[in-house]
Parts: structure tokens; C-alpha cells; sequence
């Protein structure tokens, strides 16, 4: 932050204000106080019979690795919402939501992941803009040496662990955690 | 948002950039893309003997009532420390978290809660700064009229609900629900 999106000065602090707990941009000329905080990328692990449907980012960054459909929550949305909203987009498919199974946080970089584990209506899917390509894995074939990002590991691995038992756990970790 | 936090530039448009799914500021000037995204509130649900301990709020909104401690999620902090860290400051208390009960929406004002239940250490509080008053509570005691958020009373009332199965539920609901 170099100017106050308020007012447009310079002439900014970086202080405790009082009553806070926590540093801050401050604004010196109109005194804004600019907040800063995690973001939420939301997202949802489609399931199809014994497969799991992963797509292949087009995107930057971990371009050409494989990923659980996910991306920043947008204003105005919902959490499950936007997980669907992902799916759509990245697969261009459609998931009715089962159960959250992650959360994940990268303090390092300001995210919290949310992730949940949903049905693939009817097994279809495509590619969306932002994916190479869009498959369906079964255990074995799950390409785990070019899994995207350490939350979608921490997802794939803890749901395939689970499949066996009835309960439908939610794990929580950070980063650099692929296993609760 | 009236400048440009990038170069100080006032020519600033609202729109989709390519490749993009949303409208957003965009820097004219120096095309900086300002993404605004939903904001996380944490929280926790003390829990001692057949009570809980909720806070009387002393800052607005809601000056006066009372609330389950919950607030902003801070950059470099997990979820769960962050709970920790609302007790801590509004209740001067220390809690062992046990389940995430809470993942509440309020689209409107872009905000997610996620709250958990946890044990109040030694069922030891204080009133921290942001509190007028902290209370252990019954469920017959509970100030329904006078609880500060729908998000508060949506895990209030699913945690007495649930006290009696053995099974911990994360519930899920949009304002204005209370209950799921």
C-alpha cells in the first residue's frame, strides 16, 4: 500500500490505533485505518462412482499441475456457493455438495481453504477456461508427484482415507500439513 | 474506493478484466486490479460444566448485548488460533477447542463466520477491554433477546440442541438463519 484508497495521500503510518490489538496502514491525512485480512479460497472435491475429478490448471501459479476445483471467495457469495461456482468454472460441471471435509490454512500467505467433498451430477463434466484439462482418478491413478497445491493433497489423501468409514470428518490443518 | 493504492492514480473504473468472472476496481493508470473479498470472522463458544460464556459487547455494532467472542481473522493467523485469541480478549479467558460447530454466511456484508465450541480451561474468565461483562450461562439463562448477532444465536441454539447426541456437527446456514 503506497497511497490511502481513500483520499489518495501518501502519507501513510503503520501503527497500533488505539484500542486495537494489531498493527496497521493508517492514513495521516484523513486518518483511515486500512485493514488487512485472509482471504478464503473455497472449493469442492467432485466424486463420481470410485473417482475423484481433478483438473489441470491453466493458470498461474502451479501452472500444469492438478488441482481440487477452488478459488477465492467472491463479495456476495457464500461458501458453498462459491464452491459450486468453481466447479462450474473449472470443469464446467455441476456438484451437489456433501460435506466440508477441510480446513486449511497458509498463515505464511493469508488463506483459509475450504473445501468440500460433493456428488459430480450424472458423472459429467468439461474443460473450463482455466484448466488444460479435467479428469476423473480412481485412488491408484491419482497423479499425487503433481498435485497442484498442498491443500488439495491434504484433501485427496484424508478423503481417500475416509471412504471406508461411515463418518464424514472435517480436518484441519496448516501448511505445510498433506495428512491430518 | 476512490484512489488507486498502487500509484495514487483517481482513474479508476469498475469493470470486468479479461479473463476474469467479476467486475473490479481497476487502476486505469497503472492497471493495478483491486480484488475485494470476503472478510473471516472466528470465534469461540466456551463451554464449562452445563454452561457457556458469552460476552457483553462494549464497542458497536451491537453495544450492550451479548456475543459468543468472535472477530476478525488476522493475516499470519490460522482459524483456530484466532479463536483462541477472541477469548483471550474479550473474556481473558483460555479455551481448548474442541469441534467447529459454525460456518455462517452473511453475503450482504461479505462476511463468513466459522465458530467453535471449546472447553473453558479450569472455568476460568475475566472482562477483557472490547466486553462490558462476561457470564457463564445456562441454557434457560441465555439472554435470547439481547444476543448481538444471528450468527451467535444460530451456534447458541445449535449447541444446546446437539448437547445431548454424541455426534459433533458443523452446521451450515446464510443469514438471517438461527438455527439449522
Amino acid at each position: 500500500m503506497n497511497f490511502c484508497s481513500n483520499c489518495g495521500s501518501a502519507d501513510l503510518s503503520y501503527q497500533q490505533p488505539a484500542g486495537d490489538t494489531h498493527q496497521r496502514h493508517v492514513c495521516e491525512a484523513c486518518q483511515t485505518i486500512h485493514y488487512r485480512n485472509p482471504k478464503v479460497v473455497t472449493g469442492c472435491l467432485p466424486v463420481w462412482e470410485d473417482k475423484v475429478l481433478l483438473c489441470r490448471r491453466a493458470i498461474e501459479p502451479a501452472y500444469g499441475l492438478w488441482n481440487v476445483p477452488s478459488g477465492y471467495l467472491e463479495n456476495g457469495e457464500s461458501v458453498r456457493a462459491g464452491a459450486k461456482r468453481e466447479v462450474q468454472e473449472e470443469a464446467l460441471a455441476e456438484v451437489r455438495l456433501d460435506y466440508l471435509i477441510t480446513l486449511y490454512d497458509i498463515e505464511r500467505i493469508n488463506q483459509v481453504y475450504l473445501q468440500y467433498v460433493g456428488h459430480l451430477i450424472e458423472g459429467r463434466f468439461g474443460v473450463g477456461e482455466e484448466s488444460l484439462d479435467a479428469q476423473l482418478f480412481t485412488e491408484e491413478n491419482v497423479p499425487w508427484d503433481e498435485i497442484a497445491f498442498t491443500s488439495s493433497e491434504f484433501t485427496l489423501r484424508n478423503y481417500f482415507h475416509d471412504r471406508s468409514i461411515p463418518r464424514k470428518l472435517l480436518h484441519q490443518a496448516s501448511y505445510p500439513a498433506v495428512r491430518s
